[in-house]
């Protein structure tokens, strides 16, 4: 299969290295799943200095060596091989120019900026983050500059988290979802029909936790290779080999943790479906985190707020938690599962308002790396768009601009790639159903496998091959297109809120 | 303080690899408390890689060079500067003097030799161990010839764990102790009283867990740089930014969980106490594993085994298991507490016959590396020592000479540190008693603080400046001296068992 003579001696440089990853990324998890309050300070400097290392393992001058030899070769290569050198290639290119003064005060700036973002939420306090959010996103400007892509430094971002894409792919694709999505919403929430989520109180912990590891086992998850834990963010970390999900419990909101869960399971299915024995490589690789998104959200909306799935689970809901449920009925429970309502927080948001909640990052974003918005007037700003694109405008800094994490690891042009994942959700679940027409009947069986089969077939087992607009059409025939997921969300809410 | 210009150069050095090593810990607790069941392919990956890192920063060629500046200095460098110099040639010496291949069929050899020992002990198969133990031998007398010490290669070992310790002080030690030791522990076994262990039942975890967590707080454990979790085997890990404990639970057995959690407190205090900005270095670093075990024997026995500690704790424990005690008086917990019993196991022994167990042994390594003693010859020598130290002659290898794990990994000369920390215990206990003749009833009223405080002072702030006789005779004015440890089993004994 891999068949040059210098892929082999790639492959073995990029082992290390991958092992080196892998331990940042346990460090990474045991930092929000066990550290204790005052150990930071150690786990920063550890982090500091195994990023050094895998900088070190990545710009190993023999690559360039190895990475030319491939290159001369191209056309003699397989397409398995070419994935490898080309992505070796982008590895080698950002480990190489960037200096390793830049690499360590990133990771340095990192770790700090973390904590002063917790403590700025905290305090409702913008103008205590915003010194690290400058710092942030001056260094991905330099970084991009390093990679001489100083140009466009936002496109760069955006290329770290969905190889290929750019702003404006992204702007185009936004800018019809936003014409749709704005009246939409507007329409569900302005519905009498409403959700009553309020009268699920005092679901249990322990309960709730058996509950949701025997749904996430059921659509797949190997616990023999990973694990759930309890972390403040719901999260996926880890690979193939040991794949470590977080979720959050509170008793009096019972949907957040089981679907934080499924989500995180989404992901988790996609990581634990990565070919185990190429994790080092590109053919073991996520594409992308828009990629990623769809299937944490095919799994999340599609397949777990459907009828289906509670026709198999809701029995098994109500014996878990007979008096708390026993004030609702199954439509009740199914509407409660697809509440639509106004709310300030990303996370907290439902399926159809959260893709307003990302447009309104992006254009931030935009703004920031322009130069047309300054970090100061942020708070501002980002009051004002919420008000027009989601219709509300938060009470608080907290409940505003300092909600997401995101910006204080400097993760800029992050946040498009939910709303891609929702999108590319959506145009999957099309093509499944025109090739599986009665998919739906399995749910109501609790029968996941052909789902999962068909996701292992068509996704995961080609890592990072195609690029996401190619692996896209490849799939679905057609490259990423809005008009799915406005016919998705109109096919589940307008039914149920009219 | 340290003033000598090449020591920041060398301390420079040191921290990255402390970082490593610090990095090698935790993946280590991550694999006893988190690895899912079929992830440890992975893990050992991860460890190699990182442990030829932690080596590359180890025998960097460049602190050759700054040891020999220091070294030409000796005269000039302050006792911290000596401390630290002396410790890293040893570290610099044993890094760089044992060849690659050595290494490399070292590694190899523990990973079979492991597995081997799983098997073996399993199946009652000394047999199939034999030939990886007389390969461990091998190799344990090679290593100790590469680094210049063929002519004693026990004592090369010994000194691997206890810096300065010898097989001949050990021998004198240990032979005083064993004349008074076998006829206490045969008068105490033949006592008419006995305890009533097994009337304790059906502690349920979660109190159990919280319980001990209310003891191991108030005896000064910081949570808030800590943590303990639950593992196969109890053990104390990490250092003193993030000390990782762990614990085990049984229902029927709640002493066990309760005494191992206040063990490894011991090792946890001891660690937290090393001065936390010298970690890198010999300064913030434990002296040895001798004076590492005298720490978790202090607060084990002489504090946690008290009247006094009991009269604190105990109406807290009835609060929390009010109806699993309602049988026992005060009289018959303490003695619970305080219960002697023939074991064929070492891990399960009571603080009296358990130095029995590590005198066995001492002898056995002792003459292994003699060569008066083969390999072949260790069951049937083990089961008639075993009768003449401690009195059973164990029914199978698997309660006898398979029980330990330590041979397996080549780790001989560890045994003689867990009776020597015993040992130091009590003689660290009676000059406390000097010094502070009302210090028990502090225990009385929850307070531990005096005795920590006086260790922070003695023992835990010096970090390895003093080697293990020179901190003990620093300390109470004398070497190492067993009568302090019969005198205190004969003190508390007695009484209990006549």
């Amino acid at each position: 299969m891999l068949e040059h003579p210098s892929i082999q001696a790639l492959l073995e440089k990029q082992k290390k290295q991958h092992h080196v990853a892998s331990v940042l990324s346990l460090l990474g998890w045991d930092e929000q799943v066990n550290l204790p309050p005052k150990s930071s300070d150690q786990r920063g400097q550890q982090m500091a200095t195994l990023s050094e290392v895998h900088h070190q393992f990545g710009s190993d001058p023999s690559i360039s060596g190895l990475l030319k030899a491939l290159e001369a070769d191209w056309s003699q290569l397989n397409d398995q091989e070419q994935a490898i050198v080309k992505n070796s290639r982008k590895e080698f290119d950002r480990a190489t120019r960037l200096p390793t003064d830049y690499v360590t005060e990133k990771a340095i700036l990192d770790s700090e900026a973390y904590h002063a973002w917790v403590n700025a939420r905290e305090n409702d306090d913008f103008a205590a983050f915003a010194p690290f959010l400058k710092r942030q996103l001056e260094m991905a400007k330099r970084g991009a500059e390093f990679m001489g892509r100083g140009g466009d430094p936002y496109d760069y971002q955006i290329d770290l988290f969905d190889p290929g894409m750019t702003a404006q792919t992204i702007e185009g694709l936004f800018t019809t979802l936003k014409e749709e999505l704005v009246p939409l919403s507007r329409e569900i929430l302005s519905s009498p029909v409403q959700a009553k989520n309020e009268q699920l109180k005092a679901f249990s912990v322990d309960k709730q936790e058996a509950f949701l590891k025997e749904v996430t086992a059921k659509l797949g998850f190997d616990y023999d290779r990973g694990r759930i834990d309890v972390a403040v963010h719901p999260f996926c970390s880890g690979n193939a080999c040991d794949t470590r999900m977080t979720t959050r419990f509170h008793e009096d909101v019972p949907l957040d943790s089981l679907f934080s869960s499924i989500h995180e399971t989404g992901h988790g299915l996609y990581e634990q479906g990565l070919p185990r024995d190429q994790l080092h490589n590109a053919l073991g690789q996520a594409v992308g985190m828009g990629i990623h998104e769809s299937q944490s959200r095919l799994w999340e909306n599609q397949v777990s707020r459907s009828r289906e799935f509670w026709q198999y689970f809701e029995p098994k809901y109500r014996e878990a938690f007979p008096e708390q449920l026993s004030s609702l009925s199954s439509d009740d429970l199914y509407l409660a599962v697809n509440a639509v309502t106004l709310c300030p927080i990303r996370v907290d948001s439902d399926e159809v308002t959260y893709n307003l909640h990302i447009i309104l990052r992006f254009e931030l974003e935009k703004m920031l790396f322009s130069g047309e918005l300054e970090v100061d007037e942020l708070p501002d700003t980002w009051n004002r768009l919420s008000q027009e694109i989601i219709g509300l405008t938060p009470t608080s800094n907290k409940a505003g601009v300092l909600q997401d994490v995101h910006w204080s690891g400097g993760m800029f042009g992050y946040f498009p790639s939910y709303c891609l994942g929702n999108m590319i959700a959506a145009q999957l679940w099309y093509t499944l159903l025109e090739e599986m027409p009665d998919l739906l009947s399995d749910f109501a069986r609790g029968d996941f496998s052909r789902l999962l089969g068909w996701l292992r077939d068509r996704i995961h087992q080609h890592g990072k091959r195609y690029e996401t607009q190619d692996l896209v059409k490849r799939v679905t025939g057609d490259k990423i297109n809005p008009k799915h997921l406005i016919q998705y969300l109109k096919d589940r809410y307008k039914p149920l809120y009219q």
